[in-house]
């Protein structure tokens, strides 16, 4: 049997997998095109993989995402029925979020996006100080990127309260489940930021509705999926100053085109779909590890519910 | 006896402190001015008094700084001699120092602050990611604010080697002390994170000799005095490309003036001295702890010496 790896990403992105994955993975004939093997392949390691590669694969027995977020590999009306999908879950990927996270409430709650406004300006002009613990952060969403977050933030003094669409358990760590919690947590909370999955469920979560429940001056920091906010909407939130900031690191088209409005809002920062990356090092060892799992028979972690969506 | 205030800051600050102060010293008689009443004073309570301001009180005691730095305290050459000064160690002043030194690490290592300049000109433009343990992060000045900073990062995952004139022990950091040390450790670091005292030894120790010592690419952060730096030299690495970005919350005049190269500098971030204030809220308490231990004839914590400069 092969392996196909089905990477639709840049050519050295592309290669960097490759490589990783075939030290990774010494011994196993790991296949970067279906031509001509397409009978052979019964596992596909898939990086937003183009729509319709998985379709012509008679002997498919397993996917693994290299990336964590699998809402367009299930858009794909062809994607095989049946067969187990295995999402990456890498702590370097876990890291590096709660890292863009920190940073971001950190930059919120000490007002440095203020501070970056006002050196444009030449002004110096000192704000007042407000405590960690003064500040509740919502964090929103709890899977293994959303309670490393949430523990950190903690660590800082954050009076973080975790949500989730399910009831979720995080020791240390205040969490709420379902959808009225979640509008009285956003009433409460100087910061939100969004780990969600994109599921129907959590599509346009951020509309205009649920922005006007949030606490004035809030500050928004989505690290999940540009579908989850309404871009317009929140744009407004902003120039009616009900909000004060939002850090964007995902959007609805990306990359970002030029002309959008959140490239020169003084009050967005933008970043360009960086907040996490898979790390192929220590990614190319979670698929090692998931294979040889599949290999022994063994139960498969971060199975993909395709009901669910994530 | 009385207790002197003596804060020359803006009048909404000053009084914030005479209540905060007035609140924890109940029962003593606190003074906002000395007319009349000098020879009653035994304790001065300042922030950034007027020179000469404590040369009039002929029986005072103690001095308690309301801010951690002293160096302008002591350049007043009218300041008695004799009368011990007590420096603010202020929890709430120490964690938001970490705060901010902690944002400006991420950012130096996410390359958050390149994504700003990218946001400026439209440009989606994604870079690697490193893992933090891939970094090396250099705190030098190991006093209650540089040890608390140290553990904060290296929680973070960090490589942190801590750096102080004189040897210092933190528990699981690895700390050096003394000059030919202090080269090495530049030599390694990715970032550079000054919270040193100013001293006569610390003025001007960011010279082109230094700077030209760093990491090739290295940022710097520096959140204790301006006179550490050189600024013409500072400007000279960052043009040349030697040093990748700098933090700047401290400068040889405050505010910094007008048309200075940093505010417009593509590599500087400036902050207004807003790194670490003084939360008046918890420092009073210690401002009334201290004056309770020294009432009692208890030994005082923080008791600068003059001789060292801090």
């Amino acid at each position: 049997m092969s392996l196909l790896l089905a990477c639709d990403v840049g050519a050295d992105e592309a290669e960097t997998w490759r490589a990783a994955l075939s030290a990774a993975l010494s011994g196993e004939h790991l296949l970067t095109s279906s031509q001509g093997a397409a009978d052979d392949i019964e596992v596909a390691i898939v990086a937003n993989p183009r729509p319709g590669t998985l379709a012509g694969l008679p002997r498919l027995r397993l996917i693994q995402s290299l990336w964590a977020g699998v809402d367009r590999l299930l858009a794909d009306p062809t994607l095989p029925a049946g067969v187990p999908i295995v999402r990456m879950v890498d702590p370097a990927m876990s890291a590096a979020m709660a890292e863009t996270a920190l940073w971001a409430v950190l930059a919120l709650h000490r007002g440095f996006f203020r501070y970056a406004r006002l050196q444009g300006e030449g002004r110096w002009a000192p704000h007042g100080q407000r405590r960690a613990d003064e500040l509740v952060v919502a964090v929103l969403g709890l899977g293994q990127m959303g309670r490393g977050t949430s523990l950190r933030l903690a660590a800082q003094g954050y009076r973080v309260r975790g949500w989730s669409t399910r009831p979720t358990a995080i020791e240390g760590i205040e969490t709420h489940a379902g959808e009225a919690a979640l509008d009285t947590l956003l009433a409460q909370a100087d910061i939100v930021l969004n780990l969600l999955p994109l599921t129907p469920a959590t599509r346009g979560l951020f509309d205009a509705a649920r922005l006007a429940r949030m606490k004035p001056g809030a500050g928004l920091v989505n690290l999940a999926r540009g579908e989850h906010v309404v871009e317009a909407d929140l744009l407004a939130a902003l120039d009616a100053g009900r909000l004060r900031h939002a850090v964007l690191d995902v959007f609805q088209t990306e990359p970002l085109p030029a002309g959008h409005a959140f490239w020169s809002h003084p009050r967005v920062t933008v970043l360009p779909h960086a907040a996490a990356q898979t790390d192929p090092r220590s990614a190319a060892g979670v698929v090692a590890a998931n294979l040889q799992a599949w290999r022994a028979g063994r139960p498969l972690a971060n199975l993909v519910d395709r009901q669910r969506g994530y």
